[in-house]
């Protein structure tokens, strides 16, 4: 297959590439993580150039990179760069980079596309954390690679995403990259005014994944293999937006928790509010934490990939 | 003995452990930094988990980990955790960083008892940089071990604590330390505002320090062996509180000095203000910076006690 | 020749100094940065100690230090060092970086002067990487190296600084630089409002090179090996200062940069605004990225001069 070159949409990656390339290059990352013994990175500069701070992304990076045996250096205040004349574009500042001969650069940036703007200039690897109310395709991969884990398959599952859909970037990207696989069904479950956005409908509607949408998280609760937990995105909120989370049916508890299969999963992209109490987190159903751990092993995959 | 597993607080270490391990690995850690020939940490990840900025701090401890052969990854800004939703828990953040195998954490805090807190769930060793108005235990360390240094021995040591004695987290963490030995006598030398708080006199009092109060501090130069300034911390100061120093009488000056036994020391644990003029810092006995550097060879003692 | 202790101003070195030993030093680290075979700062710790965030220069000097096998401590906030007191001395600081250790200290300062002021102090190598409206080294001897690079030579090059040049410290460094070669002409190009400083005129006059002030860039633009752009910098302005570009007549288009010599160099130090438009980056002679790779290497060079 075609050389990876950047890493800026979660759709940029066909079903086989996941299954025979990124997968298992992910599960074994997890035991170079714990024995040290791949320096694949040594000698290479990786440039974390964020131009907002987002400090779990970026040590998430950070340590990929490191693990690996690479160099990381920093900013989280990459809009410095262009301080002075409120605006050195992302291209200037990307050609500067490839200039000082690093290896590759993982941009996080307030404005959607801007991923894919660096990605034109650039000689070297270009890795999306995230853009705007864009893409941060690491995450999807990353959920995703936490349901193959689990059921070794993404064919056939049953996902319910729950909580705050309007807005968030997670749930979009991780309904367009289950849409490539079969027999997946999507459960949306919401207060009305905090539904999925249309144009993840019509999406779907376009590839063969079926979905439903409810309030009611109840209804659906034993029937699924995954359930996604969001929280409020209240900061993206509007004046006068307020998330009504019905007395609790957005929030799991104990009693919901034993409702739900033996083999199903919860999954939570953390930060976490009180829809996933932590008091939860004993049972082997809820894989949060793994989740984020995941994070750290695509990462890996994907830099290595993209340097070796 | 136990295995060391976290620093959490000062007064953790007993006497014997003080004097048979730590110093006598601290001295060592002196010639380490100079000949760089103690690997320790390579191939180890220390994360610096600071929730406030503490410069001063974080380079210390980020050069303690590098000198020792690791790797130093470093946010000040975590807070960024949990920026959208105000209040990601310490836990939910450390159970994060205990999953991308890291191997140790270095967490600063604004909330006394954090880092307590987040040793109770992580795997991997926890080090206090400092929780609020709780404890700073390296500070508390580095003091002592630099009083050892010059004395070879603590027992029998004369104190003066000057200067505002209310606010300073470091003047109670030593008092604390200090209590650990024999014939202790401290001297608390305060406007009458700014005296020392209750519960360090009671303390005290509970154990075999004998202590004396005084806004004079002319009165017990000449009889002490450590003069400990401090400035006044102004930034905690309530609204209209005002340190009023006495017509000087809490500032170091060369006639003060020349009053000093000529084995005596005076320390400071820096920043200052001018309650020690630089003026005086050729006189041998004014050790502020030893202090300083002390405290990069006891965080490297620590740091290999933990990891190796 | 001397051992090279700090590198404070511009002005320090010798004519000889730069085409003897920086510049074939310079050309070297090309192909280190290229190749990583050069591992002279192995094991050394560069400290940069930035008290305010300048990303572009940071990264730049964080590059050059990893590159040459360094490991590169930073803080972009070392007023917080200070921020209690407001007021830590830059002094007092360096004397306890010195404490730990490192081997170097890359230092960015509001005020003017305060490089050399740690430079007092320091037993390690201080390098200034711009001291307020004072000066910014480096960045001087990246621009006459690029000079250097192109013409091999720095004697008889006319030169046209054009745009802000009352706000430059750019133009105010280079300018201080090229007094020290023969038979160099400086055209200032400026709006009335915004021409160079009178004390760089009175430099000038006391030393071989002519210049001239002017208004009209096309007056000058056939004649010249270098054209200097410059943005405004409308961050320092005055209120109510306002830069009058003249209908476009300091700015660079199509047209204008076919009137130049074929084997005449742009220059700009960046960030750009409008002054030097992207579609002319494909203009061979435009070299402001060239310009930016060249202050890697010139760090680079400078690091293993005072290092190994």
């Amino acid at each position: 297959m075609e050389k990876l070159q950047h890493v800026l949409e979660a759709q940029q990656f066909t079903r086989t590439f996941l299954e025979t390339e990124l997968f298992p290059l992910t599960k074994k990352m997890e035991q170079v993580a714990r024995e040290r013994n791949d320096h694949s990175l040594s000698g290479k500069i990786v440039y974390h150039l964020f131009y907002e701070p987002s400090t779990r992304t970026r040590i998430s990076f950070e340590t990929a990179t490191t693990i690996l045996g690479g160099i990381a250096l920093s900013t989280e205040n990459a809009s410095a760069f262009s301080s002075a004349i409120k605006g050195e574009t992302v291209e200037d500042t990307v050609r500067v980079i490839n200039g000082y001969h690093h290896n590759a650069i993982i941009i996080r940036h307030k404005e959607e596309g801007a991923a894919a703007r660096a990605a034109v200039v650039s000689k070297i690897p270009i890795i999306n954390a995230g853009d705007g109310t864009g893409q941060h395709p690491t995450q999807a991969l990353l959920d995703v690679y936490t349901i193959y884990e689990h059921f070794q398959t993404l064919d056939g599952i049953r996902v319910a995403m729950v909580g705050d859909l309007a807005h968030g970037r997670t749930v979009n990207s991780l309904a367009y990259l289950m849409a490539k696989f079969r027999g997946i069904h999507i459960d949306f479950v919401s207060p009305t005014l905090f539904r999925v956005q249309q144009d993840i409908k019509d999406y779907l509607e376009r590839h063969p994944v079926s979905y439903n949408e409810t309030t009611n998280l109840g209804e659906v609760l034993k029937d699924i293999d995954v359930l996604y937990m969001t929280r409020a995105q209240t900061e993206r909120f509007r004046q006068g937006e307020r998330f009504d989370n019905h007395h609790g049916g957005f929030k799991m508890d104990l009693v919901m928790l034993n409702r739900m299969q033996p083999n199903s999963i919860v999954m939570h992209p953390l930060p976490r509010n009180d829809e996933l109490p932590p008091e939860l987190d004993n049972d082997p159903r809820v894989v949060c934490f793994r989740q984020a751990q995941n994070g750290l092993y695509v990462r890996m995959a994907l830099l290595k990939m993209l340097l070796s």
